[in-house]
């Protein structure tokens, strides 16, 4: 019933995460209908996104020169490593303006059911920036799931074979939200985690 | 903090209907992980839609060619007009494969508060088919809210001109949604409109 390039808009939005039918046709006849500049900025913007930018050559995370904005900066401690699992993940601390240390982006977690498997994480460079001998600490920061918890065992193991100290992220109550309402799996953390205080 | 590209595409994202900062941030870092292929297929989707796909002469719907697939269609009944606002109001009767006359499609209602008056609306497309003395019938399917009864009012005030006989689609009760739960106005639409039925 719609026409080919329509048809073809609206199966490419439908690939985009937690968009249906319904919204993928929100989104098509509102860019049918905007001023055409603006629509092709979207486009323009995507493909810039997928031409211009590449993995820092260092730490994987996406950036547009060789080297991203912190690796290349002198200022931060490149002998503090903090791991992530994406992009927004990094953005997520940078955010904090507190840390000074560098990062690894794995871009990913060892979901084995959905089929990434260790050699689609960005390892070998973990490796490599190790194997140097410069770097003092590597802290965890993957995600506290399933995927983000294999990911993290399988780090251990890689990092056992270099002299490092290793940290992972803080696991317990989030700050603000009732402890009457915490998942069985965040009490069990809160108290296997406790901090002794006296 | 973000690359210049990736900044430039959550922007552009952000324009799209119901899209806020997080949203796009997930779509971003979507595309930014996504095969190159599948993400380009995107943009070329939207460049497509706004390069190829054009108002059809007669009724104003998009299409690829100079008149769209009802328009161009010798079986359809060509003297009755179904007047809607926007290219997913007709998919939307379309897909009853009742509907056997054509369309108009406005391309918008009179929204004043948005700046949207009537010469932004395909009324002149409407009143030349209409002066061609061809057109039996024509029905009102404008959305059942203020701009929508604004745009029927209107409209009908153009149709007086014309020797045409003027429906409106009916309004009243949601089939399948419980009487209890209808709004003021569903349940007044639905005490004026009533039907006699013995």
């Amino acid at each position: 019933m719609y026409p080919a390039p329509l048809k073809l808009l609206l199966e490419a939005l439908e690939r985009l995460p937690g968009v249906g039918a319904r919204t993928a046709e929100r989104f098509a006849f509102h860019l049918l209908q905007d001023r055409k500049e603006t629509a092709l900025q979207l486009a323009e913007a995507i493909r810039q996104v997928k031409e211009d930018l590449r993995p820092c050559s260092r730490c994987g995370m996406v950036t547009s020169d060789t080297l991203c904005g912190v690796c290349g900066d002198p200022a931060r401690d490149h002998g503090l490593i903090l791991v992530v699992e994406q992009p927004k993940d990094l953005y997520a601390i940078e955010r904090l303006h507190q840390y000074r240390g560098v990062y690894h982006v794995l871009m990913g977690s060892l979901a084995l059911l959905d089929g990434v498997q260790e050699k689609n994480l960005n390892l070998d460079g973990l490796n490599a920036r190790l194997a140097k001998g410069d770097v003092r600490e590597v802290i965890l920061a993957t995600n506290p799931n399933l995927e983000g918890d294999t990911t993290a065992l399988h780090l251990l193991e890689l990092l056992k074979r270099h002299k490092v100290s290793v940290s992972r992220f803080a696991r317990g109550l989030s700050s603000g939200s009732p402890l009457a309402y915490a998942s069985r799996a965040v009490l069990e953390d809160a108290l296997e985690d406790r901090r002794r205080v006296l």
